[in-house]
């Protein structure tokens, strides 16, 4: 969450000292990088959720959502899901088991691979996705509080990171 | 988690281009920034989460303790416990519960204000508090896979991202 009363210093910078007075100058630097990536995190999650809690959606299920519109027959084995989406098989299961309930996927048998398992999205999950996405272009994509440059910036530094971890 | 084998592609830049063909380009970049701080949040807690579990401590948790540790007295009031952590009271309670089942922090009652209570560090968790450190510096924030141009850029995006989020 936000803090009610912003702080009077920043405390990553402070954080930053404190590492320096304690002897760990040379991994100060890093600790601030990482602790930001860590608090940005949290307040574009929080900013993400509010407009996600009227959908009845969070951001992992969102994002499977998506992936299932954006594919060609509206479905994908489960596998290549979490694949796609880099996250845990058992959180692919939990998220297709939610979002069965909810009405927006279903599963199918796969046509040619009788131990695999397609999840596709239904019409309502098209409709749910598509306004949950207006939503968030509105809201927190088309002005996330960063300049077109910081977008630029933040973009390639981190693309780069994602890249070195194995992401692609 | 790391995906097992990288993609053949970047996962958020061809979400990017399907954000642009859906008609939704003035939104493309700013989900590509937020999708990007997302994974990057994911592979970093990854990491972090892998050197702090012998240590039986979430990152939530460690920065509990790391607030105390350098906080003049070793211990602080649960209300600015939260205020410095931007997290809500109800997270700082369960924090502090769970730090003090392990013997890393215990409630001790405010000197001059009866209301409030204070989470002290113990000696156990000083010692957890600075091998954990030592762990991390080595593992993590020493080498975070960015190279000291990337972490000023990060670094300086991020801090006037928080700044205008309110954080400080």
């Amino acid at each position: 969450m936000s803090s009610p009363k912003p702080l009077p210093f920043d405390p990553i910078e402070e954080a930053r000292r404190q590492w320096t007075a304690h002897g760990w100058a040379q991994a100060a630097d890093g600790m601030a990088a990482v602790t930001s990536v860590m608090r940005a995190q949290q307040i574009i999650l929080a900013r993400v959720d509010e407009v996600l809690r009227p959908f009845d959606l969070t951001f992992a299920r969102y994002e499977l959502l998506m992936l299932l519109l954006f594919s060609q027959a509206g479905s994908l084995p489960m596998s290549k899901v979490g694949n796609r989406l880099q996250v845990h098989p058992t959180s692919v299961t939990s998220a297709v088991d939610r979002l069965s309930s909810q009405g927006f996927v279903r599963r199918i048998p796969h046509p040619t691979d009788r131990r695999a398992t397609l999840a596709e999205i239904t019409p309502a999950g098209r409709d749910v996705a598509t306004a949950a996405t207006d939503r968030l272009n509105e809201s927190v994509f088309a002005n996330p509080d960063l300049s077109p440059d910081q977008i630029t910036s933040l973009v390639e530094v981190l693309t780069e990171f994602r890249g070195r971890a194995g992401d692609f």
